[in-house]
């Protein structure tokens, strides 16, 4: 039976069928291989490929580098521009101001993520840090997305492992109808709607997919897409910049064993994540609590979801738990 | 240089950005061929492989139909279930009471929606009329959707032309918000924003398609999607149910020459459209003013779409309403 649901912090609706279409096998899987010309610009050897270099992990003495954060090289937004605003009529604009860069995870070519040791992956995340942390000074900017885009069908036009940061001048809307409805859930209740979802989730257990000392993962109860997946740290805590080093372990750890989990049950999928973060200079951290949203690409957004921003999922968020954990 | 730009109904800013990727040439064009079994279930003579029709358009005294109105063998919502309320702990779930249908659109399974004459269109947007009628009369239905698949990367499962109806228990989350925004305009203006804005279009010149008696196409400001194309009639109307049948052939012959111009300026694309039009028993039809969107599919949302809900996109409207007016 076909069910709607409500997301309890922005009060989203989705449906949820299953009648048609459930499983893992059951999704259509698109290649995940992107096109690939003959030289890699993100493999050690050739760094003269990529614009200069904005901060690195080097390990050993040789200088070889471990992760790598370089300026996109066709960037959304630039950095050198003034910030200015204009009205046209009733028209809005301000000029592109921001930042996009791309951190290159590993310098084999042949590893994905999901390859990556717990070790390897806390280097990731703490470049991150480093990132989020250098771009705090820039006042201008309120708010910094990091995301991955892994496989053809969810966007990735380069096969080397890498994920992206753009910076922002404002927060945008996802993020900001997050924010809103988190202060609002702390306004009448005096909690963190995540903690309170985090509550619930240890309770019903079965959505959950994994916990480990610092972290949890579990498919949402009104998920936009099948077989999303948050992970979330168990204690609160706005700001992923605040994560301290047994955190980051932690998160490796915890994320590791996601990506495979993810890996086999759906054979390797193309996916989107990205990190929902307090925006810069937050002032209400109680009501906000950071997490990072997983979508495999399984199936098609259509123009119904488009156009009314409904979403219609094919899987029940407890079968999508259950197939990950026992994968 | 790129730019943000907000739209001034609900307050969303897109990044514009058409350093890299601008003209219809350059976008990537995925085939818009679907899979297609032996037998296709929406061509005369195998109405039996179809639920019971629901409405059709017949001309001849042979019962041939011309347009015909089915239950979707698959539907996201279903008519029969009781709309049942339940709360989970901090949860919300509606039971899926609603409905879906198929609006084939021709008997000829080679002809598109652009191949349609404008008197062929002008049955097909009557027959949506006649749905939207029959549906209002379950006070449980708040809105219904009309919208169209067209090609496999815009989610089009079935090649024969047709168009989707999904009537839902509550107003969709991206319809609410241009609601809460046209009447938030209203509050502030005294005027509707839709109007406004096709008066800002006519002044400013550089955006619009093309223009009839009844009728204005234009790429809007701050559009989400390369080419995104808005139909909207002049005079005020809040709901396309009350359009006339002058009306209905103004848009017939407004929206064939859309539609081919779409097809010869992006080489025969996927696309989607959706009829935003205003909620059952709406009380404020003042704010509101009803319009299809058409988005054709050249690019792939990406993860930092998802993420953030800041759509980046590659070609401003002036330049996307050039090529589709020199078309």
């Amino acid at each position: 039976m076909p069910q709607l649901r409500k997301d309890p912090i922005v009060g989203r609706w989705v449906v949820i069928n299953s009648d048609h279409l459930k499983s893992p096998k059951d999704f259509f899987r698109e290649d995940h291989k992107v096109y690939q010309g003959q030289v890699c610009p993100f493999c050690p050897g050739r760094e003269s490929r990529t614009p200069p270099e904005l901060d690195a992990v080097r390990l050993d003495e040789n200088g070889h580098w471990q992760v790598r954060t370089v300026p996109n090289k066709f960037p959304a937004l630039v950095h050198e521009e003034r910030l200015e605003k204009e009205g046209m009529g009733m028209l809005d604009t301000i000029s592109g101001y921001g930042a996009h860069e791309v951190v290159i995870e590993t310098p084999d070519h042949n590893k994905q993520m999901a390859d990556l040791t717990p070790g390897e992956l806390a280097l990731v995340f703490r470049q991150y840090q480093r990132r989020l942390r250098a771009l705090a000074n820039d006042a201008r900017l309120k708010y910094i997305a990091i995301f991955k885009n892994f496989g053809v069908s969810a966007g990735a036009t380069i096969e080397h492992s890498h994920s992206q940061i753009i910076a922002l001048p404002m927060v945008p809307k996802s993020v900001l109808e997050e924010i809103q409805g988190a202060e609002h859930y702390h306004l009448t209740h005096g909690r963190c709607v995540f903690c309170d979802i985090l509550q619930q989730e240890h309770q019903d257990k079965d959505r959950l997919v994994s916990t480990n000392n610092g972290f949890v993962s579990f498919c949402p109860f009104a998920p936009r897409y099948a077989f999303e997946t948050w992970v979330m740290p168990q204690a609160h805590q706005a700001n992923f910049i605040d994560l301290d080093e047994q955190g980051i372990n932690d998160l490796a750890g915890h994320f590791s064993d996601i990506m495979n989990r993810m890996k086999r049950c759906l054979s390797n999928p193309s996916y989107n994540f990205y990190l929902h973060t307090a925006p810069m200079h937050y002032g209400r951290p109680n009501c906000y609590h950071w997490h990072i949203e997983i979508i495999p690409k399984l199936t098609r957004s259509i123009g119904f979801e488009w156009g009314t921003g409904l979403h219609i999922v094919p899987t029940f968020p407890h079968d999508a738990a259950r197939f990950l954990r026992e994968s």
